[in-house]
């Protein structure tokens, strides 16, 4: 069973999107344990402070090293980790390339940022993989991690129905855009679905499911500059 | 006061996200309402189905057009909306400055696919927006939904102290990565934080933060494959 552990100092924003859907769905079948660590847990002094104000000035707080090395050190006391994941702008931009790499592993942690960042000796002594979700600003490193077990969990083995078939999924197969999908009913408000995916004709259909992925993918790598 | 809609299958892994940290506090401040609409409450049939097989064929379940028409077509009953976003694979990938440019809209619908995705005629009829995280698989459109908002949300006059200083964050100023974060104590486990940051120097602070970051910018666009 693969075991994710997430680190924040904002652990309880992460509790509704481990607990429903396919992520939950992944726990309750044992294909995955996740284990939300708060960091404050982790301070040892006596005000629980996990923050402080950064060295060479500047407004905004960072998170302390202190409680993170006592956590991850504690977790690498009890198993082997295969990756140690930083969500951060500064990272390789997370692609379905990445998620089928994590989802290889066996033990993973995630340590989210939060306020201005974390001290970077965290980084420098544990971060094996730094992963960006892209160049925008979020309020911390939560949602990337929630992203980053999302993608992870679909991809272990089991975990989805046949029917989900992740295999079919746009960007499973490298950059590609899947051909749009329509059911009942036929028309709706004047609007028809095209009538080729009424024919029962499997041929035609395949065709047209190709050519409009053809379309479709072209599009979006014009649409965001992608060779 | 801004207004952020989001139409979701799955709305109560929307629960913790929108309830903490500074989304929640923007609430709080009447910098912005979020409502989430659980999008079975406006199926009309006996038995609130949202979801059936594509036509065409293929696995798994299309959310059905008319619970979208239904709960868009009140919306906009009720007000005028600057954008109605879906976050899908095809879409422009998300980056800050269309956080900026969203965030100048007032009010804003988000539909968020789940399950194979939603029936195409809801996208021809009323999206305006169409936004990708990235070249992977998520379980639905929700996690990115979340991602829109924070970003956006931390933009809105008044929603940030002075201390959080958005300004300064990295991505605001294009591609741009921040030097490393340094705090107390300034010696642990014998790892020190660079000696120049301790020095009070302000000058040869500043040069040694704008060296470093250029350094991680071009790391960034190195690893990145970015121009």
């Amino acid at each position: 069973m693969m075991r994710i552990d997430i680190i924040s100092a904002v652990p309880e924003l992460l509790h509704s999107p481990l607990n429903v859907s396919i992520v939950k769905r992944a726990q309750d079948k044992g294909k995955v344990e996740i284990f939300v660590h708060n960091l404050r847990d982790y301070a040892y002094d006596k005000h629980k402070q996990i923050d402080d104000k950064p060295f060479g000035g500047g407004p905004g707080m960072l998170l302390k090293p202190e409680p993170f090395f006592e956590c991850i050190e504690k977790l690498q006391g009890e198993r082997n980790y295969d990756h140690i994941i930083f969500t951060a702008p500064l990272g390789k931009i997370f692609d379905q390339t990445e998620a089928n790499r994590f989802s290889l592993g066996k033990n993973i942690i995630i340590i989210a940022g939060h306020y201005k960042g974390i001290d970077d000796r965290v980084r420098e002594q544990f971060v094996t993989d730094e992963v960006s979700l892209g160049n925008f600003v979020l309020s911390g490193g939560e949602l990337p991690a929630l992203v980053v077990v999302d993608a992870i969990v679909r991809l272990i083995p089991g975990v989805l129905n046949d029917s989900e078939s992740a295999l079919q999924d746009s960007f499973m197969d490298g950059e590609y855009i899947e051909a749009p999908y329509y059911t009942r009913p036929a028309e709706y408000k004047g609007k028809k679905v095209p009538e080729i995916l009424l024919s029962g004709h499997d041929k035609k259909i395949k065709d047209w499911k190709e050519e409009q992925s053809r379309i479709l993918t072209e599009k979006w790598k014009n649409i965001n500059s992608v060779e």
